[in-house]
């Protein structure tokens, strides 16, 4: 599945080259991979907070393509590229009415408490999955 | 006592209208009161880690009199402009050259572990006091 | 008139003591006034494009109550607090479910691209005028 | 050559998940790579203003083996991982206390004034070639 959510770009998004400062993109990436995961009917907060787990971030890439600029509404647009049990990747884009500025990828693995990694657990994955799924 | 430390402005500091986003300041705000208790022996993590306080902000003020811009090389300037047994007040300026150009202040109380305002453990309330009174 | 936006706080907007860090509210603040500027039916980027003033926030406040956390769906308020000539006052409530956890206030004043303090084009004064008396 | 610059990690740096939000080793990068370039004798402001040309991202890599957290003083270290005539890669390490925490690089193309790819200056690329070889 591809869930798609609107970004309104603000001044404190933009820096002096008068585009989107190149960090902020990753800020949009988290809200597309947390939209997308609620699109699911779960959250990553329920993930962290009754199963224990969280999903920390081991690589990020973005592709800059074309500049957002300050006003902007924006499409972020994410889908999982790949799901394992003990590894997800998460695909972006960042679209300006129909037009690509932006793409990446973030990759996670579900770590416990003691911050030891461990398999997404069950029910998890089958939520991951159908969202992998869907297309 | 008055701390001085240097700040580079960054792209990541700086907005569409290139000059340092307004709500960035207050970031320098905070590294300015962090190093003012630094130069007093100790360190704000010690306050929550050893002391189980935290200080949390309850009230942030600017005022912006010129921009600072990409590249500038800053200096923040911070004191404590009051202590109470249940409250510090520090004051910033921020120049660049000698020249003013944001001054505020941020208002923090010191909470317990449980969320509740209690006075200053005895031993902090007597640095931050030596601080307060080197002028 | 006052303008509602809700805004749902993410990882990047928090910090290690667990609730939003306080210069971002001030990203929230940015977010409320262009807002309610666009429910007006004009826009900040119109304002600096098509009559070539900008208006820079001389002054800052906040007032902190409660903290905002992570995944929380807060409500940005947002109204003219005075409209003068040659400055505005925006005011600013940050609530959650209908309670109120910051509230805060900047002011601006209308600069040319000369960087001189000018009044409000009468055009810009009038549509801002309408905006302070619905109340 | 390989440069080297402390940095102090701040409240506003790090996320409710107790450690630097992932983003922000960017805002890291930056500062790794302005500073490589001033320790040559140039800066990227002079580039920018004397050569008019602009040098953005076009790709940007992170790979997060340990966290950053609160207070801890961390070194960038950055080099030139490639330089030609159209392109440039600069890497960057993030350490603390001599571990490897973050590594990652980004990619950047000389862009003039009409936003069309030029060649580096032939100055601007001695002076990078330079860095490049001192290894």
């Amino acid at each position: 599945m591809r869930n798609q959510i609107n970004y309104r770009v603000i001044y404190g998004d933009t820096d002096c080259g008068q585009v989107m400062y190149y960090a902020n993109y990753f800020r949009l990436f988290e809200i597309g991979r947390t939209e997308l995961i609620r699109s699911a009917g779960i959250t990553y907060k329920d993930i962290e907070e009754k199963y224990n787990i969280i999903l920390p971030v081991v690589e990020a890439f973005a592709k800059y393509k074309a500049s957002a600029k300050y006003d902007d509404l924006l499409t972020i647009e994410t889908f999982i590229k790949e799901l394992k049990t003990h590894k997800i990747t998460f695909e972006y884009q960042i679209l300006k009415e129909g037009r690509l500025l932006v793409e990446g990828y973030t990759v996670h693995v579900p770590i416990n408490r003691e911050g030891k990694i461990v398999k997404f657990p069950e029910e998890i994955y089958k939520i991951l999955k159908t969202l992998e799924k869907k297309g």
